[in-house]
């Protein structure tokens, strides 16, 4: 009686979980509380036939093969000579499949000057109207070990980043980045963004396949490392990474055999494009969650992505199959002139960044991060710590410095994102809703919770079925 | 009545400051106890005479023209034609003014390496024998409108970064950068320091003086702001600026008319050395810590150096004096197969960055520079929040993302540290103590307080004397 006198004499915190009445009557009395956002899991029966061994060890495979992903830039070369499946009739686009005419304003818009850059219409109309007659067959770039941000749109002649995982050997592609304003990935497809293309095809590419080849492989795997401690999380922030890169290249660059003020350009639009690096770094994530795919029973989230309509994700343990919903739209900042009521629904291959553990996972490295996507800098924290609760690990190679260089959350379980009601964190860039006119923002958004509730009874389905 | 047994009913927590008896008792009974590290002010009538409008007022103007300061990278020229009062007998060196015969083991290599590299002595030996005797001149870069790490020693011939403060017009001056491992600044003068000293002379230092001003000068206040957003706090950690400085400079360096192998290897050059920037950095905090200097009254330290065997401070009220005292030797990690031993006592002229607002006193926003000088990330928050108690203000430019993009803690006030006893953090390279060894690790120090207990007596002395 004494110790419990004792313990009531000190400062006492109450801890509230559930509905906010309890919580209510203990502040009317002046007590401490601290509320707990935790509701009864949903799909309770599902998720009880989960918690098994067998998922579990399939998950620690999954898991060690992502985090053993030891991803090198090795090459450019233009798609087709190196996307499998790759075809001059093929368009790729970011997310989950989709027809032409369920796709939004800026897919539409880039699959329009997609077909103007490679000559296969010669107006914007034509290009319409050949892309709804079925002239050309649409394919995510999910598909074909491929990953392109916003419309994502990747064509037959682009130059595309070969980024090798030396740790199993297999490969991942991606468009090189147009820069900001008016760019494809948004929608756009005025005869600026064309010329631009073109450049990519008959200058850039083969200068950079070139250059990265001299280097024998560009570490990517380190250069991310390194980027996450100066203040980039990989996502919407990569204006170290891409200085990384460029400083990586700019010896071999310097020496090509180009006329002087090509070289120049090269490296001006280089410097100029805080995003350079971001399509690298997708292809590098892309790589290590395709080698952590098909593992039968794993329940790990191996692809997040969104071509503008819906959200789908992909599961190690349920093969080639999407469970998909209507995609969300991200809440954030916007560029002057512009709002909400402008947004498209979220879109693009990007959050493949936070299937593989950066991104809006790896917040917390990347404080200033929030002047462009909002929030505070203990917000950023908060995203980074609140993600170990849905992800099976921590990443080896990609330690943050504010955490006490804990590694980052990596390793989305479907079942953790059930059992505690929490979402990924996915941070974006924004489109405008209509075709041409580009990034108007950049936000936070998360994933549909059906896509979750849908891959769980599949798992659970796949079980009974074998 | 009732109020007060409301208040002790309440969480009770104890401030204690001065000696730890009255704490110790309280911790005893139970009560929970923040020790303040506060002791009564050494020479309070000194401290009496200061705290006047007149000195408030001259260092209102002091801390304006610092926090004014908009430093641009300008040009690459020999020393000989930029710095003033450059000549050709003329060694500049690190801290304050310093015979040979008090000189220690890392500056007096640099000396012996500087006349090699001149062609003023062609042995160690003969070198070492004209330094004694007289053959040369010794004066602080400070004395010059310039400023060296480490050893510092500059001469005629070197290449310097030319940095223009377009505020006020003034110019600041800094060598070239010469990496880790066996270098001049360390002490270094073995043939391949002097070899890539000659390589600066004629490649290096041209190609970047004609980069440089191809750009129409490079804007290092707005890199610096950059870099502090990622992760650099621009003395220990220069990662970021320098790949910022290679990404403005390569477009240009690309397109020199250079052999191409030549500028591959100045692009491999720059990629190789995360310190390229220091040289810049300190150029820049060079150039506003002189235009804060010479406001009559004003008790704003301007300078703060080391030449490896004494730390001397000057302060903007009292002209060209020299505060001194022996310098103290850093406490941090070393490379493998040194220690504390080994340790020269503290120099270069590197604190310029401390004095100007960044280096340690920004180190909040470099957590990951712990793994190089010691402590946690913690630690180094902490060491910038432990500054704004000496300083007279804000920055406007450098802003730390952790901090929720408050300004770094600029311009030390010597009232503020003989008020309060908190002495500069500064963050350093450490030498080995003898000639031609090199960097043997990284740490903490901080100034002798003799530094500025001399300079509170000069401030009232001079009150008294006008």
């Amino acid at each position: 009686m004494r110790a419990e006198r004792g313990l009531l004499a000190r400062d006492v915190v109450a801890v509230s979980a559930g509905p906010d009445l309890f919580a209510d009557a203990l502040v009317t009395q002046g007590a401490r509380v601290t509320r707990v956002d935790w509701h009864p899991p949903a799909m309770e029966r599902e998720l009880a036939a989960l918690w098994r061994d067998d998922v579990d060890a399939a998950n620690r495979e999954a898991l060690a093969r992502l985090l053993a992903a030891h991803q090198v830039l090795i090459d450019v070369r233009p798609a087709i000579e190196v996307i499998p499946g790759m075809a001059r009739d093929l368009i790729l686009h970011a997310g989950p499949p989709i027809e032409w005419t369920r796709m939004s304003g800026p897919l539409r818009g880039a699959v329009v000057g997609a077909l103007l850059y490679e000559g296969l219409a010669s107006t914007p109309d034509e290009a319409a109207r050949l892309a709804a007659a079925g002239g050309v067959r649409f394919e995510p770039c999910h598909h074909h070990a491929a990953v392109g941000p916003m419309a994502g749109v990747t064509t037959a002649s682009m130059p595309v980043f070969v980024v090798e995982n030396r740790a199993r050997g297999n490969r991942a592609y991606s468009t090189l980045n147009e820069g900001l304003g008016k760019v494809l990935r948004y929608g756009a497809f005025a005869p600026e963004v064309i010329e631009r293309l073109r450049w990519f095809r008959d200058i850039l590419g083969p200068a950079l396949g070139e250059a990265i080849r001299r280097t024998g492989g560009v570490d990517v795997r380190a250069l991310i490392a390194q980027a996450l401690q100066m203040g980039d999380e990989c996502h919407n922030r990569n204006r170290a990474a891409s200085a990384l890169l460029i400083k990586a290249l700019a010896p071999h660059l310097a020496s090509l055999d180009l006329p002087p003020p090509e070289r120049a350009r090269i490296l001006a639009f280089a410097a100029g494009n805080d995003h350079l690096f971001l399509n690298v770094g997708m292809a590098a994530c892309k790589a290590a969650a395709d080698a952590a795919h098909g593992l039968p029973r794993s329940s790990l989230v191996t692809t997040m992505a969104r071509n503008g309509t819906q959200f789908g994700i992909r599961v190690s343990g349920l093969g080639d199959r999407w469970f998909t919903a209507e995609a969300e739209t991200p809440v954030g900042l916007y560029f002057a002139g512009f709002g909400a009521a402008d947004a498209n629904p979220d879109i693009g291959d990007s959050a493949i960044t936070e299937t593989a553990g950066i991104g809006g996972f790896a917040m917390g490295a990347a404080p200033a991060i929030v002047e462009f996507v909002g929030g505070t800098p203990a917000d950023a924290l908060r995203y980074t710590r609140l993600m170990y609760e849905i992800t099976l690990g921590e990443n080896t190679a990609y330690r943050l410095p504010p955490l006490d260089f804990r590694g980052t959350p990596t390793g989305i379980d479907v079942r953790l994102v059930m059992q505690t009601g929490i979402l990924p964190q996915i941070n974006t860039g924004i489109a405008h809703r209509e075709a041409g006119i580009g990034q108007i923002g950049a936000g936070l958004v998360k994933p549909p919770r059906a896509c979750f509730e849908s891959a769980l009874r599949a798992l659970v389905a796949e079980r009974r079925g074998g």
